[in-house]
This record gives structure tokens, sequence and C-alpha cells, in this order.
């Protein structure tokens, strides 16, 4: 696999095809292959463009490749390998045991690639990534790992929850956002240098496309350098977390299990989440995201929180006691 | 066609849908509707995500569609159309009568969407709007203007070529970017706002994204209004460029001819175009961007001259030096 990636990349290295590179970038570039200990890296226009521009390039362009996808993956992966054109294989959610299934459905010799997520952003829960790698390592399949919802919120240095857990070294391709923890925009792969120059040499979303801004490619590399050095953040964020769903809890609020900075409050129709959240800005100057479909799937309508470490204890208590009146004042069910 | 569109995006009016919403990006939103004369207009990440996502969404959604694609189209409108899946005609570039042709060829109760830009890229030719649109009336199909070439470059405003030509009202839909002249980064289509509340409401990359941020939508927002009042920078870019066009040819360099701001000089050889780069860069301190295969056709390698308002006498006259020097040095051949 890398010598065809090698072949087909050759010569592509440290650049952009017609204007757009400039010192900030290969220098952010560079900074996030450290953060995951890769070779490579690329950025793009945004994690959805990283996701559609490299899954489906390299999904179209390998022959005969297979890839295996986990169910709840974000629409950006769905729409590169629906883009690709590839044959795919849906697996369940986090669940080892079926990647297995399905991979042996699947021929030794044709190429695979496994596509899954760290952290899934609508119910927050978590990867069981070294178990997948095990699975995709005993078929000879290539792993690509979406790690937007922890980069820089998860791992010593804020590489994810692959540096959490251990196992960074192990997905071939590990993909994330400037958008988030990182507080810019866009979107990057960290691989081997092979494989960042076959993207480089064959995405049509990375090449027929305008650069990030310099600006905001130092926006990026300032907060990874920070969040690198500095774990206070991280801790915080994850005590805010805590104490909200303890809080939650306490208040009989049908929070959603997670092991994660995402808290799901269960509500379970579309009409209803938007009331709860009209109620709380209109009444308490609260604002949250009422997650609908087809961001979810119908029946699992939802508020999502997402505490940051500048919430503060009052903060929290301030939403608590607004959404419990919210909560009294449309007559919703308490958890039991 | 409007009323499929109003009934599928019904109720999307003015949001995102989780948040990113602020107000610098509603009023960018309406001033962009206003520039080009629509009741609408939608940011998107880039110009090529709004194509991708704009045009891969309405071939998809609307049922039976048929799509018509100048054979120059830029690869974004490719990377849409072919991602819809839609059944689809490649007319012959810039050619109303071939265009004619191929509408004939489908059934007329079917929907059809023709879809070309006003400035090519690489040749620097212009479409003729008006005749496009005509034959497109004469069959019923909507039309898709990729201006991201003109936007802020052409028409009194700087609403594009269509603007210039009087034809402004014409097309369906009008598509451009904030990141050429309007400097920043971003890319928008404009139309009906039913249009613009069906793709708020159906495109994945629109939905499952990160909001521009603030900052870049307000850079846009003061650039539209500065050239909405201002020809001043419209006039000097036009005169820099038949200054650059002229000294080139007078010079005996193949300059292409192109009635835009885009001034390409044939080379037709990869590794002669790389070379001549180089040459100047390292001799001449001059920085020129080399088109190769899959940017052009192989065979039609070439220079992209793009002179800027800025550019004085003195500059091209440097660069039409250090080219004639570069042309002596590598025995290239002059224009006849």
């Amino acid at each position: 696999m890398e010598e065809t990636l090698r072949a087909a990349g050759a010569g592509a290295g440290g650049t952009r095809n017609i204007s757009g590179n400039s010192h900030v970038h290969l220098m952010l570039e560079q900074e996030l292959a450290d953060l995951h200990g890769r070779e490579a890296a690329l950025i793009f226009t945004s994690g959805y463009v990283a996701n559609d521009a490299a899954l489906s390039t390299l999904a179209r362009e390998l022959p005969g490749i297979v890839v295996f996808s986990d169910a709840y993956n974000h629409a950006s992966m769905i729409a590169g390998i629906r883009n690709s054109r590839a044959e795919k294989y849906i697996f369940r959610h986090n669940d080892p045991a079926d990647l297995a299934r399905c991979l042996d459905r699947v021929p030794a010799g044709r190429p695979k690639l496994v596509c899954f997520e760290s952290v899934y952003s609508m119910d927050g829960d978590i990867a069981p990534i070294g178990e997948l790698c095990d699975v995709a390592d005993r078929f000879g399949a290539m792993t690509y790992l979406d790690e937007v919802h922890a980069v820089g919120l998860y791992g010593p240095r804020g590489g994810g929850i692959a540096e959490r857990d251990g196992v960074m070294h192990r997905p071939t391709v590990i993909q994330g956002t400037l958008g988030k923890a990182l507080g810019t925009i866009g979107g990057y792969i960290a691989g081997s240098a092979a494989l960042v120059d076959f993207l480089r040499s064959h995405a049509p979303g990375f090449i027929f496309t305008t650069s990030l801004p310099p600006a905001l490619a130092a926006g990026a590399l300032a907060a990874i350098r920070h969040l690198k050095a500095s774990s206070a953040e991280r801790d915080l964020h994850q005590r805010r977390a805590a104490t909200l769903k303890r809080r939650l809890a306490e208040a009989g609020l049908p929070v959603m299990p997670s092991p994660s900075h995402i808290v799901p409050v269960l509500i379970g129709d579309p009409v209803l989440c938007k009331a709860v959240c009209d109620e709380l800005l209109q009444r308490h100057r609260i604002y949250v995201q009422p997650i609908n479909y087809p961001t979810v799937p119908r029946g699992t309508e939802r508020l999502r929180l997402t505490p940051t470490p500048l919430h503060s204890d009052a903060d929290i208590e301030a939403l608590v006691v607004g959404l419990s009146d919210v909560w009294t004042q449309l007559t919703l069910r308490r958890a039991s």
C-alpha cells in the first residue's frame, strides 16, 4: 500500500500546486505531524473538507479498495466514502467483533480501509481504538481515525483519545480540525509522508481551492503549541463536564451517559426540543443547541451541552435551575 | 421548480442548524444578495465547497434532473455534478448552439440545470451569458453561473460579468467567492429565497461544518461595500492587464489572447514550464505560477499572470525583461 502511494505521489513533497504555501502553513503542518507522531500532515479548508477529500481520494484512487465504516460516523466521512463510490460495509457502532465479521467477508488480497471516530459528537461516547486497530491489523486493513472532537482536549499533549489511550502510533491516518479546541477554522490529516504526498497530488478538494489564510494558520499553530505544554485547560474542562453531569442528574434531568465532555440531555421530540431551547433563551437568557434530525436519528432529539473550561459553578447552576424551570413549565418527564 | 424547492426548504429561513449564525453572517448574506440582485444568499466554507455542496445537493435532490455542464467548468463544479450522480451532458465550451443540441436530446418534462462560468480561470475567456440563458430559457432549464473570477472585478458595483453585460437578473443561481477579489476566504451562492432555504436544509456540506469565523465575514463585508462604491480599483486593474498583454506581445512572448485580467503565456511542456518559473524566481526574484496538468490539459502548460491594480509599470517591465531573459536562456520559441 505504501508503495502504491509512494509511486503515485512522488515528487509532490511539501508544496501546494499553484500558490498559497506560506512559511506558517509549513510550520503548522510540521506541528500537526509532531502532535500526532506522524511523518507529515496536510491542511484542508475544514474538517469536513479534510474527511471528504481524503476519504473520497483514497477510496477512489486505490484500486479495488473496500471501505469499512462505523455506523455512527460523521456526515463528512459518509460524504467522502459515498463520493469515492468504493465498495463499503457499515459495521456496528464501536463493535470490534462486528468489524471482524465484515472484514472476513472480503477476500484477503483486496486493500481495506477501516474508518471511525474517537469521540462521537452527538452521544459523546468513545471508540475502543486499540481493539479496532487490532482487528484491522489482523485483516491487513489500513485505519482512518477522526479525532475532531478530541484534538487539544485529550492526551498529555492534546493529541486526542489515541494519545490518551497509548495507541496514537496505530492508525494509518489521523484526521482532526482546527475549528473546535484550537479555535480557528480548517482541518487536516496526518500520516506517512507517502500518504500525505499522494493526497497532495490527487485530492481535488485540496488542489483546486484557496489555501487557509496565514493569520488563521498562525492562530492554530499558537493554540497547538500552548495546548501541547499546558494541561490546565484539559483538566478544568473535564471537571466542568463532570460537575454538569452530576448536577443535571441530581435535578432529575434525563442526562444521557457519556464518558466525554459532550453532555446530551434527551428530549425525544423535535418540537419539544426546539421549545425547550426557545424557553431557555427567552426566560433564562441561556442559549443551548437543539439537536434534531438529520443530525441525530428521529426520536432521539436532544439538547447537546458542551461546557468549556471557563464556565463557572454559577453558570452551571443557572443552567440547571433554568432547565428545571422549563421542564416543569412544559411538563416534561424527569429521569427516574 | 420553485414550488418543489419551497416545499422542501420550508421553515429554514435565515438560520444555521446548530450554531455559527452571527449578526455579521446575516449582514454578509444580505449584502451578497443585494450585490447580485437576488432575494437571498448563503455562505459556504469556500468557493469549492459552495459549488460542490450546491450542485451535488440540487442535482441529487430534484427528482429526474439532468445537468448540462460547460466542457471547461472548474473542478469544483465537476465534483458537485459527479457527486450528485445525476444524468449529465457536457456541452462545448462557451457554445450556445451545442448547448441547444444537448438540451434537445432530453425530454421536455424533465427538470434541467445548465452550469457554466463567466470568466474561465486558465484561458481568461468570457462566457456569452445572455445567449446561454436564452438557450436555457427556450428549454425551460435553470441556470447556474460561477462568477468566482469576476466578483468585485467586473460590473459597475463589482457584481461580475453578468452585471457588466446587463444580464445579472437572468441566471437562476449565481455563485462566487470571498477568497479572490474580496481578499478573505469563503464562497457563496445567491438566488431565490426558496432555493437558498432548500440548500440550507439539504446540503451536508453546509449543515455539518463550521461556520466562517465572524472576523473573516466582516472583512468580506467591508470589501464588498467598498467595491460596490469604488470603481477605481477595477479600472486600474483592467489598465494593468492591458499594459501587461501589450508589453508581452511587443517582446515576442507567446501571450495567449484573453479578454479578461487573466494573462496566460503558453509554454506547452510541463518541465519547461517549471524551469521557466524556477529561473525567473532565482535570477530575477519574480514568482510566477506554473500551471501544469491536471489544472490544464497536457500540451497547454502555461504561466498564468494576473496583475493586480497595485503592480506598477516598473513591475511589469521587470517581469517582461526577466521573462525575455529566461526565454533566451532556455532557448524557448518566440511568438511569430
